[in-house]
């Protein structure tokens, strides 16, 4: 907010913390999305209260006065105080400085408290500001917004890391991704995207793993090839970070996020990515057919150094690790035309072709194992006809993850979930 | 697209229905929103198939020309067609008329296919539009969008229409409603709002009930009265049909919408409009604390004909039917400070003034025989602070349903879910 020096203001908002000196009382007031810093003497009234305390909900009457040591220049020399409501405890956590002083543990248990710092705030208007980049790009790239179901028959990433559910006395399933259903959509608006809550499963704990995340999904029709979809998550990843350094300028600052350029994102195979690896650190390839969280970071590492990049797309990953729909590549059938985005060293994007002939569908689903009439519905559109097509999906937490530098991404959700973690 | 006549172009698409007459093919190419009726003779040339077939993916060459008879007044008089992929077998469905000529349940069964439909393309693109317009316009009025979690500990709708599931041996729920967690947003951000899913097991089948389905939801704080909700509301819904007016004029002409119009939307309490309906539709008024679907339905057209709206605020519900967070009327306690939004005779939205004061919303939990501490984490926010605040629920889906006429809200989603249905 714009203030002038001696503006009569009335504002709102909670009493976030305050100090007494003497007579002078400094408190800041939690604001939509600013904190303003205030002062109140002797003179100023309080109605509705004997006394301020943090986390009372107030109205004020003030005069802005410019002062330079003041977040935005400006403090409020409050003469009227209404308190609309207090708390009926004292809050169990500072708020008031910089550095929290909780633990991750006791800060998940005390979310709904906790996320009142200054640090969640600024961390999730910046979640707020991915989703707002992802989808005003996208739309004028004439992709169309959709809502597919959460409540599935079948699993669309396979494997055990799905959720189970009885669905009125039949087995249904916690959608993994919004794969086939994106892809059912091309059909309809060549191009279509996706923001929305997935479901994971996974027993294993980790810093990056969450078993119920936001994924930012999009998929596009008529693709010459799958460096289209490259060419689109980078255009649209230029947009975004040009839009969280305009309009969320104030966030960027306090979480003292250094924002990455992009000019052209390197591409690189996956089997010489870990061969560049391999010989730059020394290291023995164990699994030539995945990449190991450490191998993420180091191709992270050599790309930031050699080609002063945050981010590095890589591609064709094997067909052995990659789903039924990959589509392989015809020069190298062990490999598919996919590729996942690393940034700053971890995957933040998963993302490639999909079979769209009926056929090569059908065949690679036996090849696995797999029985195409179990999939009947998802088949009917490469039966009745789909133009070639692809697509990814983009961790909405990761990316904020890694974009403001945490070591864990339970930092960017509101309220995560993980396997010992249901609430609050 | 605007072209000019003799334009030269280069376009790609499915081939969406086309006929024979003769020496010369017309066919409509299904472009992202749009169909262009295209025109072949015997000299137009292709490649990679023998003949031209419905869903086909094609990439043509052609000449623009003025046609006063083809949607948007220009035809392309294709001089060369490049079929990138042929379906493997014939469309179940015809796709060109302009009616649909499939039941209900057929539809369903084939939905992947039937949404290539010009009726549901518009749909959809009408319910994008909805969700644009209920999110710029907060956006612009100073809300942060959220994202809660959809795997829960507890239902905040209670009842039992909840969706059980084993979160790792633990009993897990399906989120009914974001409640709990923008109430806990309010005291980070005072106005939030999510655009996601909730999930209702409800048993009974109806034309307008869904056990999966997208909610608009807000949440503010520092509101005066319950009446600033349905003020946001009213301002919102203005927002969305001028968008909807603007910017998705092709979809409202193809569905035949009549745009309803806001001026003031009349708010009339609960036990008033009852009375109304009962008096001036001769009805008995059988249960006092709820209203049957037919007479919202009359409330609706009784507000219709002698206000000219096509809404109605009816507030102040029985507290017996509302919600534990919902608070009481302090000049009636038999009432709530809530209200629902009809349109065109369906309730639409829910919404409310809450309880932020810890000791009354524990009160009220007890009377409800509802014990606080099995709701520990929620009451934090009531524990250490609130402003007054409430907010509101809308339904997607059924917006979408009153908006177009339609008289099965299964014609608003993409791919329903209900008791019988959990594919495709």
């Amino acid at each position: 907010m714009m203030y002038q020096d001696g503006q009569a203001v009335k504002l709102h908002g909670m009493v976030h913390s305050h100090r007494a000196l003497g007579e002078i009382t400094f408190f800041d007031l939690r604001q939509r999305t600013d904190l303003l810093q205030c002062v109140m003497n002797s003179d100023t009234r309080i109605n509705g209260a004997d006394q301020l305390r943090d986390e009372q909900a107030i109205r004020i009457e003030g005069l802005m006065q410019a002062e330079p040591r003041a977040r935005g220049g400006f403090e409020c020399h409050v003469m009227n105080i209404e308190v609309l409501s207090s708390p009926a405890e004292t809050r169990p956590v500072h708020l008031g400085k910089r550095i929290r002083n909780v633990g991750l543990d006791a800060d998940l248990s005390l979310r709904p408290i906790t996320l009142r710092h200054q640090f969640y705030r600024a961390m999730f208007r910046l979640q707020e500001g991915i989703c707002r980049g992802f989808r005003d790009y996208l739309a004028s790239a004439g992709f169309t917004e959709i809502h597919s179901p959460k409540i599935v028959a079948s699993g669309a990433e396979g494997g055990s890391n799905i959720f189970r559910l009885d669905y009125f006395g039949r087995k249904a399933y916690l959608a993994q991704s919004p794969q086939f259903y994106k892809q059912m959509m091309v059909g309809v608006y060549e191009r279509v995207f996706e923001i929305g809550p997935v479901f994971r499963a996974e027993k294993h704990s980790t810093i990056r793993h969450l078993n119920e995340y936001t994924s930012m999904d999009f998929e596009m029709g008529f693709i010459e090839t799958f460096a289209d979809i490259m060419d689109v998550e980078e255009a649209m990843l230029k947009h975004l970070l040009e839009l969280l350094g305009s309009e969320y300028k104030a966030e960027i600052e306090l979480l003292e996020v250094k924002l990455p350029s992009i000019d052209r994102i390197p591409r690189v195979r996956f089997d010489q990515a870990k061969q560049m690896v391999a010989e730059k650190y020394g290291r023995k390839i164990k699994n030539p057919f995945d990449l190991e969280p450490e191998e993420e970071r180091l191709i992270g590492e050599l790309f930031a150094q050699e080609h002063n990049s945050d981010f590095v797309f890589v591609t064709h990953y094997p067909s052995k690790k990659r789903p039924f729909y990959a589509m392989d590549d015809p020069k190298d059938t062990r490999y598919t035309l996919s590729f996942d985005l690393l940034f700053r060293g971890l995957e933040i994007t998963t993302g490639g072709q999909r079979l769209h002939d009926y056929q090569q569908q059908c065949d690679k689903m036996l090849a696995k194992g797999m029985d195409p009439t179990d999939f009947a519905d998802y088949l009917m559109i490469h039966k009745y006809g789909m133009p070639p097509h692809g697509g990814l999906g983009i961790g909405l937490e990761r990316l904020l993850m890694m974009l403001t530098g945490q070591n864990n991404v339970r930092y960017c959700a509101l309220f995560p979930r993980d396997q010992s973690r249901l609430e609050p």
